[in-house]
């Protein structure tokens, strides 16, 4: 213990590396922003103690559906490429997509930035990512939190996570109880790696590259930092869509983010059930081949990891799969008959209830 | 680029440093905790893409109030001192009771746990903490998120965000708009320094002891690191007691965090009413003394900085002020007249708008 003295310099919050002033001139420029994806529910501005969104009336028994993410070491290549206005949307979609599942209505988003010294313009960048995710899934940013954290990040760096809830009629819950021995899963097309297995990825890239991502993969005519920064696709209006087109024939939604397919069809799967998915049906975007080829990474591995180009597998009874691919091609999405419900032997383990066919 | 040859082993995502093994593990850890502070509109468990809460009845238009918040650097305090199981209870406070001001009940929260590298027994205890905090707020811990972000964080670091939502009528919610020349503010005591101000504290502490927070300060007669991570103070039940006893007599509440009482009390106000506080009338904790002195740090920049002792500013009607002070106190709470609204000139500054009485 050092002894004072009577001749000190008195030390102030500001002292320590926290700008509060810095925070009041980013909720200044993220207000205006806001307005544009406004919800007729939502009650207060941004800047209270918390925000508020009515339940929105037509609802005999509403239930809310919430869900939180981040968008992992994707984070990184923001960092590299000083590129940070998409890296919001992937906060939303991670969120968005899996309250999705549950056939719920997006209502609000709220997210929370962590930096060591807060750089106004690289935040604002974020949140304008943010704001244009949660455009895309009609969703409002009822707040966030903005919070700085001297010594715990990298001067550069940041950490985001996000929240959303939905809210969906309980009598409408999809939650794979009604899959049947039959029915059909459509894959729909995923951007690309959308927000998981970054770690492997950088892994790979670091290989070849190092933080060089301005490297032109020649199969794909595009940069690594252009494929590695392709936003997360956000399947809200699809989905909303399926729903309002479909009823009770659309039976589950599997949204395939870590762990693959395998990882994650499971989970609306119920027990005695299991899927059998057709490799042959579609040709997976380019930059997994060179993923698959440059690691290298195993089949199974490739399959354990990675969306591998499909975004969502969809669940619907046999007898709507074409008014189902019709309205998921009418809301602009790529989607295609990728496999069917099988018939297992209980107690398969959880992975094995996909199987694969391939060549 | 490198060549590639023949021989190479293949890459697998767990060499990267994501154990998905140890995420399973954690969950089957999680799972009895959350069986305890169960409330009846919960569906499903934890596992499924989302998270599902039933609006709960008895509305005629319910509002959904919700808040986002961390711990700060509150979190390099669990970090030197080893002990992880009391920072969830900081985070469940600090997102909780913001939305408490509103006047809503708290329904459900979720829980963001980012680290380098999974430490299980560590993530365990943190939300075990979590969990103690939604028992205490009366919420169900409805999700969460563990990202393992290799490289992003420090060994044995984490960053924490938590998500909280709330149920409030609309016409009982409370939002400043009610309040009056003369209405009454009364001060709710803090356990501490709540979640607040710890980038100055451990710039004063690290000047004195560095990281041995065994150091007893001989006024308080506890250690440093006992006295810093004393848990934020939940408000949930004592709110919610005053509201059902007090009604529209009710009329504001703030929760004094980073920017103290001038820095929150304003937030309810509405424009040309001010707040006289008598700092005359309580006795701050000990702690506050202590950093004051040694930093040295100066009253404005303390009152701007701490809560110094008040954890919540509840404003009443003058005619409920001796029912609300015996409620409070019949939940546990201690809590005084700390001063009273007044009438200030439009435009004034929005710190100014609290006059602080001292000796």
């Amino acid at each position: 213990m050092k002894n004072t003295t009577n001749i000190r310099r008195a030390i102030r919050y500001k002292d320590t590396g926290v700008d509060i002033d810095a925070g009041d001139r980013l909720v200044d420029r993220i207000k205006p922003m806001i307005e544009r994806i406004r919800i007729p529910e939502a009650i207060n501005d941004i800047g209270g103690f918390a925000g508020l969104c009515a339940v929105p009336s037509g609802f005999n028994s509403p239930i809310l559906v919430s869900g939180t993410d981040g968008v992992g070491t994707k984070l990184e290549i923001a960092f590299v490429t000083g590129i940070h206005d998409t890296i919001g949307i992937d906060l939303v979609a991670m969120c968005i997509n899996d309250v999705l599942t549950t056939g719920a209505r997006p209502l609000f988003f709220l997210d929370y930035f962590a930096t060591s010294s807060l750089n106004v313009d690289i935040a604002e960048s974020v949140i304008r990512g943010i704001v244009e995710g949660c455009a895309q899934s009609g969703c409002m940013l009822l707040g966030g939190e903005t919070a700085e954290l001297p010594g715990m990040y990298s001067p550069g760096t940041y950490d985001l996570a996000g929240f959303a809830v939905g809210i969906v009629e309980r009598s409408k819950i999809l939650d794979g109880r009604n899959c049947c021995v039959d029915d059909v899963v459509i894959g729909v097309a995923s951007s690309g790696l959308h927000s998981n297995g970054y770690s492997l990825v950088r892994a790979i890239v670091n290989k070849f590259v190092g933080d060089d991502l301005s490297y032109v993969i020649p199969s794909i005519g595009k940069n690594l930092a252009t494929i590695l920064l392709e936003p997360t696709r956000i399947y809200a209006k699809a989905v909303q869509e399926l729903v309002l087109a479909i009823g009770c024939g659309l039976r589950a939604i599997g949204h395939i983010t870590g762990g693959g397919i395998p990882g994650n069809l499971p989970r609306i799967l119920s027990e005695g059930l299991g899927a059998e998915i057709d490799l042959r049906t579609f040709k997976r975007p380019l930059i997994f081949d060179w993923l698959a080829e440059n690691g290298p990474v195993e089949e199974s591995e490739m399959l354990r990891t990675f969306n591998v180009g499909v975004g969502l597998c969809i669940v619907v009874a046999p007898d709507v799969k074409k008014l189902a691919l019709s309205v998921l091609a009418a809301t602009g999405q790529e989607a295609w008959e990728l496999g069917k419900i099988v018939s297992i032997p209980y107690n398969t383990t959880f992975e094995e209830r996909v199987q694969f066919i391939s060549d």
